[in-house]
């Protein structure tokens, strides 16, 4: 007669566990199962504390569908989707990972290089540019960028039926020198959603559900890792303390201001304007 | 400037909650943050399976409602659910606590000492018998026995239209000895739903999802701490594999057969029928 304790529960579990015919899958049940239960002996977590876990369980599956998913969102504000950027980070260099985030639509719209995005937009000008190459520094030609951003409102397109189809989000293939170039608002900082689950999570927590203003990017090319990345500004208030731990050294980019009415006619913006500049490693496969 | 890696994330997730004004919240919150991000480095867990981890809470909550909680039974077939029952017993003694599982109902019908629960039922006729009882041995006086079971089918009322209102389920008050007698079927072993993402993770993991037969039970007294628990068959063909780690061993009974046409009078049943004893010790608040 199998008598569960305290002291042999989780052998008990890994026991029941032992069938898995997936080597890879066993190993990371079993080390989940060994963590939750940890967990809970370590803190001996109480039936109040078990049911209020189940119940932001629920209620984060009630708000979640389609269109919100406050599970990334759980994920994202407790740091673990960053570690799992930076641990399948590229062991060998090349831009750094940041998190994907729930605003990334596939299919935008395909621009040309040297795209102005501003339209009825209100904000800062700003003009992008920069290359994608290889670790080794060679140009990637036919690279695609794909970005996406917040208007001055703080929110994406597919956040806010005020805003046309496609704002602030396009595709763009690199040239044979692997450059990109476009110009568009600065992005702001942003809230992430505040009105679930999250909201009650970070307000217990005593933070705040700001993040720093970035430009968000996934950028692929025939032969090489595809990346998601995201480049901050590194003068904004947030930087150091974004809400979903977004934030790498090497993904910070100043916001250089040019008041040249040269610099200007040469971008077709107005004057003064932002410059900034980022390049792109990607990982050969 | 804020770098952050696989060295220092976890702390910095730490840092950003540091302003938890609950003491309790925060050190709960810490410890469940330090164990997810051990976890994620421990397997060194990949986007892809941190994309099936999402797709599974994903599909768990929609699979989730008032009437059907996967959270739950997630929690209960990892452990997780029994780890707290066991970690939240009566440090003092008394009867151990067992799992509450998704099948009580509040406000089953109040029923004599002695009642026949078995109606149309079929089954295997079975006495049940016992006390209610302090640590210290007293009889607890009018002590409520809230029992729930499963019918021939092995389905709870509430999962079965095809059953009457209060099938199998009833509420009973002790007598001045603390004693509860009641006639019923014997339940029959059951499987956990298995059409959800819990199904599923059975599957991946080669197990079975049945339950050992057992009586689910409810006891509270007033001045005294509530008990759920369960009181297991143990001659059931499960009672060594339950999908949800239920079973104590001392919550286990014999179905000792009884042939005495004597016996089956005094409890008006036909013969043979099944006769279970179990006492119950409730802790004193």
């Amino acid at each position: 007669m199998k008598n569960l304790t305290e002291g042999n529960i989780t052998e008990a579990v890994i026991e029941a566990i032992k069938g898995t015919k997936d080597p890879r899958a066993k190993e990371v049940m079993s080390s989940l199962i060994r963590h939750l239960h940890a967990f809970v002996k370590d803190v001996r977590l109480t039936q109040a504390e078990w049911e209020a876990a189940i119940e932001y369980l629920y209620d984060t599956g009630q708000i979640t569908g389609p269109t919100r998913n406050e599970f990334v969102l759980t994920s994202d504000t407790l740091g673990i989707s960053s570690l799992v950027d930076i641990i399948n980070s590229n062991p060998d260099g090349g831009t750094e990972a940041s998190v994907l985030g729930p605003f990334y639509i596939e299919g935008s719209k395909m621009v040309e290089i040297g795209a102005n995005l501003i339209g009825d937009s209100e904000g800062e000008p700003t003009v992008v540019s920069g290359t994608v190459r290889t670790l080794g520094g060679d140009p990637i030609e036919g690279a695609i960028i794909d970005l996406w951003q917040t208007a001055a409102n703080g929110l994406y397109e597919n956040q806010d039926p005020d805003q046309p189809e496609n704002n602030l989000r396009f595709r763009m293939r690199t040239n044979k020198d692997g450059y990109y170039q476009f110009t568009t608002i600065k992005p702001v900082s942003y809230k992430v959603p505040t009105d679930g689950p999250v909201g009650r999570m970070l307000d217990l927590q005593g933070r705040h559900a700001w993040r720093p203003s970035h430009l968000h990017y996934k950028v692929s090319a025939d032969g090489h890792r595809n990346l998601i990345t995201e480049v901050f500004d590194e003068g904004d208030e947030y930087i150091e303390e974004d809400s979903v731990f977004g934030v790498r050294q090497s993904l910070t980019v100043p916001y250089n201001l040019v008041t040249s009415e040269e610099e200007a006619e040469k971008y077709g913006v107005a004057s003064p304007f932002h410059r900034v500049e980022f390049d792109f490693e990607l990982e050969t496969l």
